[in-house]
């Protein structure tokens, strides 16, 4: 048995199965209400929406909310604990971990904050603290912006003067034009997905392929869009790839069971999986959906985060538009994000969409999506115009941000390479390279000894391993399961963002932690 | 007929009608792909999920869409219209006329936003542009709060140490404490309200009762959640009152038909309609809730906008808290926002809800669908804190925050009267007092003529009216069609937002268009 004591092993099992634990806790509530009249509640467990109920979400799931527990343990007895602190490896968030933020961005959306700052009368005390090229942009937002205000709601798909730019950077990036109409800025590329979900899930015959492993997004949204996921599974053994035949089998495989599938969902770089692309890959996945009627949703927020110089990013816009005249009808609908590549500014919820090809009569129903929602929120739609247009070659800001910009990426880089190594290194542990995104996915050989350990603890394999893990070394990861896997085996996604001089320890962590494991749980 | 050039109109009844318009304009898409193969589209009008076609929102609607497009005109050829610009009054944003932002609020939010601003080796430069409480108050959500930048996801709840100060502040105005676990920060109030809906809608034989008329996020999102909204009426000949005997008919109604009603959305103060609700009146609804077994959606967005010091706002928390304890179990939950009130900070996306009475199983529901959306953004989660945590006495900003505050509530209590004064003045217009929020709602007795001029074009009579009113004034605002109100009655809704100076000039765009409309149409 673990060494663990069996109280936080509760704890954490009851998180995991929030059903169990909040009835557990409801029934508490409900005894120390007995001075009120006892009639039912409206609201119940059982009486809501089921199918918010069916969606999972294990990124922010029981062993992050076990890691907060902990946490307040450690602020009250900071020696209670085997260790000092949680290691936060559980979700791509730079700046949780300590990654500074890219000046430039900060001091613009800090002075578009501000309006007193771009006074005139103040401008000799504001150049001591900020270059005269943020200045520039600031005011970019609000004379040709037409916003006066970031106080103020903006048009629904976000701030025209902003989408220009993104269309800008789109056809830069890919040397096809597009149009600012085609955008959409976002509260962050989830709000985007979940929208679209919402929007193709018509019923539950319609479905949506997604990767497996995938980030949960995916299947959690479609649970609460009454739609149906229809996995498709990467193949560990070639770098998780994506193969036709797999998702030809998965799209048959949907139909014999009488769900009609609507669209595929591509994440690339992947998450939780870090492979990148190639085109030729690309081109067969378009035509793949061209052939079946699929909409193409391209996950795309991982772009920057590219560790392979020979698998460059290819956005699946380029890659089509590329392609011959009988394919430029694909219905392709492109996200991307602030809170990834090497800005990360997770926190500031910005990201866009861009649709393809979307018929002019669906778009008006997405755009009245988004103006029930108001608009998306306004730091965040200038965070984004500073992602995808950042200070240029003779910009005062220009070799900062260059340099930001090159110590994060080549950080990132090493991280990742040595992250993976090391986990090849270790006792039953195999890892595929990451060559993007911000994550490795090692598959664990969990011995039988331990696979029955953790159904003793009524807890999955891969859970049972991670939760030790953050046990003793306060390391938070998130289980393969929360990602689904191929039946039988066991993974766990851990981040690579600890800061580059806390990386060697924060290795030995896992590794000394996955030695004694396996040497506890070692089959005989 | 009107004197309109027929092509707007036609422009503006093909926008009100999308189904109608987009059908047309995707008619136009096709022909122009003819090159691509001829296949059908995965994502169509008729294919997509009906409940999101189903929902209607007419705050950003046709004739918004319509002041776009004048605008654009007016961008291109200044003189080509008989007025100079557009006044926004379809939707209460006050700093897009020119509302100033509250200094203080915009200080800190700028000083957290950039981290260079608050080193110890920039304090003296700093201090010649920011006072000395608004560094202090930055610091406080990276010290105390543990949050280390504003780039960084947050807890999904919000930052633990915002949702103390909410807490306190809950306390202080009702005198009741709460816990900071029970409070959810969110992306403006209308991101609580969907994921509540949304968790409430089980099925559409679950009824969520509205006021009629009502703010369009809640028609909107009942039908996109595939749930029934239950319309009740507020008696206008009452100054917008909601009666009990009315309540109970609208749920008698609904269970007529099969559906049983599981919550009861208040809006207090009233949007569109402005009335307050007495103590009196908010015990008779609680009982109503509690008899009933209903939740109590309580949307005091405007709980700060009060213009008639006879009706304070109490909160109906505060209410319930007071009553005896047999009330004590009602489930309630409250929203609040960061865009309206004195500081009208919309383009922050910032607010949060309260939950009362509701089961954890329940709460750990919300938690997981917040924490699927990651977190509320952090600009936005900090505005939160300074609406309910502004300058106190002794404070260096403090008279500075008090001054601002109180021009911008004394000014809005002035066009509040003074719009609905001059409403009350026109032909065949009445108007019940704005006791709060931001809007007026009067009452258009359209004369038979302009009814059926209206039908001719194929618009609802108060859209022939709003419409009319845009072409030949420039001033912006929404049919009362748009937030549903009794059969045969016509309203529209109009902020009282221009600025005080334009004030005058903007009644008498209003008062000389309604006389010219009137002579039009008066029935002979």
């Amino acid at each position: 048995m673990p060494k663990l004591p069996i109280d936080s092993f509760a704890t954490a099992i009851m998180s995991s199965s929030k059903a169990a634990a909040s009835r557990t806790m409801s029934v508490r509530s409900r005894s120390m209400q007995v001075s009120a009249s006892a009639k039912s509640k409206a609201l119940s467990y059982e009486s809501i929406n089921h199918a918010v109920r069916n969606a999972e979400y294990a990124v922010r799931g029981a062993i992050p909310i076990r890691a907060e527990q902990l946490k307040l343990i450690l602020d009250k007895d900071p020696g209670s604990l085997p260790f000092k602190k949680i290691i936060h490896c559980n979700i791509g968030n730079p700046q949780a971990l300590k990654q500074k933020p890219v000046t430039f961005f900060r001091q613009v959306v800090s002075l578009c904050t501000n309006p007193d700052l771009l006074k005139e009368e103040n401008r000799e005390d504001v150049l001591k603290l900020y270059p005269e090229d943020a200045i520039e942009r600031a005011h970019k937002y609000f004379e040709k912006g037409g916003t006066v205000s970031t106080g103020a709601y903006t048009h629904s798909q976000g701030m025209p003067v902003i989408r220009e730019s993104v269309a800008k950077f789109v056809e830069e990036r890919d040397g096809f034009p597009t149009s600012p109409d085609r955008l959409f800025l976002t509260n962050g590329a989830s709000a985007g997905v979940q929208m679209i979900l919402n929007l193709l899930s018509a019923n539950p015959k319609v479905g949506v392929m997604i990767p497996i492993p995938q980030y949960p997004l995916y299947s959690a949204t479609m649970a609460m869009v009454n739609g149906t996921a229809v996995p498709y599974y990467l193949d560990e053994s070639l770098g998780w790839s994506i193969s036709i035949p797999e998702l030809e089998r998965a799209k048959e495989e949907a139909e014999n069971l009488c769900v009609s599938t609507k669209a595929l969902v591509i994440i690339n770089p992947g998450n939780p999986t870090g492979q990148c692309l190639t085109w030729d890959q690309m081109e067969n996945i378009i035509k793949f959906c061209h052939r079946n009627s699929l909409v193409l949703m391209a996950d795309e927020v991982y772009q920057a985060n590219i560790y392979n110089d020979d698998l460059p990013f290819h956005s699946f816009r380029k890659v089509l538009k590329s392609m011959p005249m009988q394919f430029q009808d694909l219905e392709l609908i492109s996200f991307h994000s602030t809170s990834k590549g090497m800005i990360g500014e997770c926190g500031m919820r910005g990201g866009y969409m861009h649709l393809t090809n979307i018929e002019p009569d669906v778009q008006a129903e997405i755009y009245k999506c988004c103006s029930i929602q108001l608009c998306p929120n306004v730091p965040g739609q200038i965070m984004t115009d500073l992602m995808i247009n950042p200070p240029k070659e003779g910009d005062a800001s220009y070799q900062t941000f260059k340099d930001e910009n090159n110590t994060i990426l080549e950080s990132l880089k090493r991280r990742a390479a040595k992250l993976v190594t090391a986990f090849n290194s270790m006792e039953n542990i195999t890892c595929e390279p990451s060559s993007g995104a911000m994550y490795a996915f090692p598959n664990i050989a969990l011995p039988q000894r331990a696979i029955d350990a953790a159904a003793d603890h009524n807890v999955k394999p891969d859970a049972f391993y991670c939760l030790q893990l953050l046990e003793e070394t306060g390391v938070c990861t998130v289980p393969g399961s929360g990602f689904k896997q191929v039946p039988g085996t066991f993974h766990f996604r851990a981040t690579f963002l600890p800061l580059e001089e806390d990386f060697d320890h924060f290795i030995g962590l896992i590794s000394d932690f996955n030695t004694k494991f396996m040497e506890k749980y070692r089959s005989e």
